[in-house]
């Protein structure tokens, strides 16, 4: 069973040449046969495209009712009679290709909504949606063919690039923001850090947060996830970095590029994270800490150290995780011993 | 102390026998009596009606100032002279539905708000209340006797059941929703995904998210919680099942009916959880795991293993309760030791 | 570099003198000398003010291009010969008062955009800006010099005092709000609390949820963090206290005054905390349980048992630190052991 027509439209039947072409295969004998949509392999019907990711679906291709299927050439042999196999290096890649062939990102319908709310001096470049409801602070400049949500308030002076997507109820405030960046909804991006200490009298006194957040291109920001903007320097999202969820990046963040934070992460004041980086789901990066190029936090790692580039740490706090994963095992046998009675550690 | 009621209003005193009615206990002598509303035992006036849990409540039984006690027949006899007590198999039952009685849930007031956006084409079924500055997408479909909160999103082609109460701010894309589903404010359901991979110059590919959010009868999703839609196939909640806020539901998840998710929880992408789970705050489930009906996820604990049913774990990476407690407190004798100067563990 | 001056205005250049007055400083010869604004001690020019904190950050103090420099009597000789160096007790809090006369809180624009949604009987207090697409709902009440940010939906009957500052898509229902409180982009305030238990078929009967939410003078919460009503008491939130971005507190929640509750943190049902409590980032309190004044609770950690004052805990169960810290190490060094093939532990 392919995508609901209803959610997520698209031109219909498209044939094999055009799929196989996306896909990066070779074109088939049969170019002209048409196909009506994309399916997973344990659902997809006689005209409907698969993909196969390797050899651990090999039973869901052998009993798959697709009428093609996007493989590797190791798994091609497998692929069964009543489908057609395209063979393509990457069959994941070939299949999100195809699929937005059958389903592209929906073009945004320029205009102004009436009941919108734009600041005279707002600038909307060429062929931008602004949502109904939305509102677009004074002297904000939102790029070209980008397409701000139904609700979305966009506060003042604030910079989106061209070819945004800003999903409904989104906020964005002291903002600098690149091309193709896309928010999900009820993202918030700029508003004040968390910055204050007890006064004379014990009551606290905040520190102005006079920073900013820059995003860079093709970032990406998940639902309820939340960028504060800098004290004095700027809180910075790299090229392409995503962010997923319910995700909280602090004040004077930095992120380098292709970084890649989980659901429900923490990144934590002036903590700096290189580029490439993982962000498992629920971990978390104390304050201050340095996060070396590609390592690998681990879901509901306690960073309280700097982790240096290529590392690999699990566990709060975050340790490398090979001696984790041995510690864990010599705490396993030793509560295991004790239950039996042998009461070997002393 | 009661219901204040600028904010819970009711029909005011009512008799005790149509407390008594409610609550499931026999009607007493004086059913005339009035009551004005109902308040926790410690705080209950000489008009109002509280309940008492169980024996560990008895102190504040013997203190009550309430004129009407919901007890067990096993603490009856601890009722001060001064309350009247009612039976009941459960108090806590038999309390929500005599609290229910005083403050009963607001009805819709049927109408459409003239500052709602609402589409040509969307439905919206009888005696349904459309809340101001709403906005309800074309093709969308409202069940009968809703209530659309203040400022949500209700995207094209979504449908909702008779009776859901959606609370304000929220955004719904890409989903079928069941009747009498209630959503708290700012949650959010239908987004997009967390699904890409590094293209070849290393750049992120977005596999496009295809699918739908299923929300069964009677499911509740927390103020500001995320439910992502499908990649391929859905992500599906079953009927009656209960999310807290601030709670993350990736793609393609599939959760029971009757399933319990505490605040700040993670349910990575297609994790399976059956029937009657529960998953405590803070915890996270390791996508592609199955959690089996029954199985009980403690506060923190982080499932990076399949859960079979009934199984009760804890710990990050969760194991079984009684062998986590165990190395806990072998861990707890061994620091000890140590402290002491035992040294005993080599 | 200085703030932006696109998101941070300001009046622009002041004299030394106003400078060393907000400072606490004593009034330096040349009290006409203009500056332009403020800025880290790594990016200051010659025009701007900077701080140094403490003797960790001489080599900064040494290299920095500030023309002016606030530090502590201790760090004055270090203050390089191109900087004029004001003396005063607390360098961050000097600095605060600084950076706050060059940039002031923004003023709210007293008025009620048209677009906005107000009840005929709402009490909108002298000097409000009520912003674009805000909704009052009927009785609610909000205190003279107060800000309702754009999209923020007040519930009926809801009571704010004055000066408060409520930012954009904020939700508030069933709740009564001090003087001075700041609420960050989608707060949730109110809303109702998670309290059900299965009924005699299995089906979840809810708690009506009686209560309401009171926030103290000068308490913030952060962006998309939520604060649920009470069940039967209320939930209380003491004056001062600061809420990160993404915490969740729940129903029936006591937490003192000067408390700091950090990103992430979830406080669970009828817990209470005390005074000047700490709950760093990702810490969770079960629920019922008491934290006393002063107690820290540790990134992470996980609270099942009361805390007492002062107390210092960390870890999932948290323990006191200075036990965990010792087991943590025994646990290294066990691993490290059966590592080296010493197998010592039995």
């Amino acid at each position: 069973m392919g995508a609901d027509p209803r959610f997520h439209p698209g031109p219909g039947a498209l044939p094999l040449a055009a799929i196989a072409a996306a896909a990066g295969a070779e074109t088939p004998a049969d170019g002209a046969r048409l196909f009506t949509g994309v399916a997973p392999l344990g659902s997809a019907g006689a005209g409907e495209v698969a993909f196969c990711e390797g050899r651990r679906h090999r039973a869901a291709l052998a009993a798959t009712g697709a009428g093609c299927v996007l493989v590797s050439a190791a798994e091609a042999a497998h692929v069964p009679a009543s489908a057609l196999a395209l063979i393509v290096r990457s069959p994941w890649h070939g299949f999100a290709a195809v699929a937005r062939l059958f389903h592209p990102v929906p073009a945004p319908r320029p205009g102004v909504h009436p009941s919108a709310v734009v600041a005279p001096d707002a600038e909307i470049g060429e062929g931008c949606e602004i949502g109904p409801l939305a509102v677009i602070g004074a002297g904000a400049s939102i790029g070209a063919g980008s397409s701000i949500g139904a609700g979305c308030v966009i506060g003042p002076a604030c910079v989106l690039g061209a070819g945004c997507v800003v999903h409904p109820h989104v906020s964005v405030s002291h903002a600098l923001i690149g091309a193709r960046v896309v928010l999900h909804p009820g993202a918030r991006i700029g508003q004040e850090g968390f910055g204050f200490a007890p006064g004379p009298d014990g009551r606290f006194v905040t520190m102005p947060q006079l920073g900013r957040v820059i995003l860079g291109d093709e970032v990406e920001v998940g639902a309820n996830a939340c960028v504060d903007r800098g004290a004095g320097q700027d809180t910075v999202i790299g090229t392409g970095t995503r962010i997923d969820n319910l995700v909280q990046v602090a004040h004077n963040v930095t992120i380098g590029a292709g970084s890649v934070i989980v659901a429900l992460a923490g990144i934590s004041g002036s903590a700096s994270l290189g580029a490439r980086v993982t962000v498992a789901g629920q971990a978390g990066v104390a304050g201050h800490h340095t996060v070396g190029d590609g390592a690998r936090i681990g879901a509901q790692a306690g960073v309280m150290n700097d982790v240096p580039a290529g590392a690999d740490v699990v566990g709060s706090p975050a340790w490398p995780a090979r001696e984790t994963f041995r510690a864990v095992a010599a705490l396993r046998r030793l509560a295991q011993k004790r239950a039996e009675g042998a009461g070997g550690e002393g």
